[in-house]
This record gives structure tokens, C-alpha cells and sequence, in this order.
């Protein structure tokens, strides 16, 4: 297990970069939207790591109404694990609740949320990549 | 540079290692308090950054005032620069705010906060290692 990325809520990411890449250091892998998701994302790869900077592309979603009564700030951190249906099973039988049950992104990454509750307060997204092709 | 830790203030170090440690899955590398920062520390490496569970032996402290403004949570993110001057510097030349200047560990570790308001809403510890004994 490791951590995959930890996603930041931001209001502008020009503004961010300015901070992040600009005076921080960190270079910007790739800056797309996810129109899925309903965000802008910039992808600053740091090693085994990458923050996510999320920009929302609609007020009414999940990140903009999270910046809207939260501010800026760290909205989840996401564990890399090997079987994501075992480590699913495992924290069900321990009582944990998930925020989210197990889906798919197109490219066949699974994912699911633990809820908050559960995990002392943080946000935790859990990830499987895809089998190699 | 990559992430060195992620810190999660918690009220009880046993139950939030309920979580992490037995249903999560993720081994506890060590356990002590650390009486020079008040908090007693459980360490959860997950290959180069580490998962840390802080919990306040004083409730006036930052931890134990940040527990009760904000409940358990991420409390900050600290990222290892090789220069942690060359790295203020750079931050306080375009303008960042910290929030603690340059301190060390007895250990030759030294570290610095940038003050949230500049970095988005993240409290980043910056974090240089000691030279090679």
C-alpha cells in the first residue's frame, strides 16, 4: 500500500500553481477537466505521490460545496491497494462505513470512499489500478 | 521532493489504530510520545511517506485546540526539500507567509510551516534531513 495522490480543493488553479509550481517547485504532470467528475484537475506528480489540485467546475458539486463551507484545503487522500474488493470486505467487517461503494473509471482504475466517520475524520478514497494490458 | 508525512490529529491513538492499523491494514512502525511536541505519535509507513496519528497530551496545545475547533482530521502535510533555505527563500520571495520559520529536531532534522493562507488552505511542514553521519 501507498499513497496515490492527496487531492486539494482550490478555488482558481492559476492562483495555486502560482504557489505550488511556481514557488514551491513541484512540476505539473498534466491539467485537464474531468468532466465526469465535474472538476479541473492539475497533477503534480512528488515520487510514489501526486497532489491533485481540484478546481470545481460547477458551485453545486461535491468540491464546490465542499470549498464553499470548508475553504481551501486537503479534500481526500487515496491508498493504493492491491485488492480493493478485499480491503473493502475487510473494513466492512470491521464495522467501518464507506461513503462511497466500489466503481469504475473508464481506464478500469477501481475505487471506493471510506466515509469520514470511519476513518477519524479524513476522507479516505480507496485505489486498484487496472490488471496490465 | 516527495511527501514525508501526512499528520491526523486524533483523540485516541487505540481506536484510530483500530482503523488503520487492523482494518486498513497498514503496519504501525513505531509509537511514542514526543513530550518536546506534546503529542504522542503512532507512525504508519506506506513506502516513502508515512501515515502519522498525533494525539494531544495537552488539550491547550495546537493539536488539542485544533481537535476541538475542527474535530479529528488531516492536520498537516510535510513535504522533504533538499534545501529548506534555498526552499523559504524562494516561498518568501514570491510572496508566501510562513508560519513558523526554520527550526531543528535534536536529531539535525530541520523543518518550517507555510502558513495555510499562502498554500491554499494545506498547513505544509517543510522538512529537511539531517546530512549523512
Amino acid at each position: 500500500m501507498h499513497i496515490h495522490h492527496i487531492a486539494i480543493a482550490v478555488k482558481d488553479l492559476d492562483e495555486s500553481l502560482a504557489f505550488y509550481r511556481d514557488a514551491l517547485g513541484i512540476t505539473v504532470g498534466e491539467r485537464k477537466e474531468v468532466l465526469a467528475e465535474g472538476v479541473e484537475i492539475a497533477f503534480l506528480p512528488m515520487g510514489e505521490t501526486e497532489l491533485e489540485l481540484l478546481r470545481p467546475l460547477d458551485p453545486e458539486n461535491s468540491i464546490g460545496r465542499f470549498l464553499e463551507k470548508r475553504g481551501e484545503g486537503i479534500h481526500h487522500i487515496c491508498v493504493a491497494v492491491e485488492d480493493i474488493e478485499a480491503a473493502v470486505a475487510k473494513l466492512e467487517a470491521a464495522g467501518a462505513r464507506m461513503a462511497a461503494e466500489i466503481r469504475s473509471h473508464p481506464d478500469g482504475t477501481r475505487y471506493a470512499f471510506v466515509h469520514p466517520k470511519s476513518s477519524h475524520g479524513v476522507l479516505m478514497e480507496l485505489y486498484q489500478k487496472p490488471p496490465e494490458a
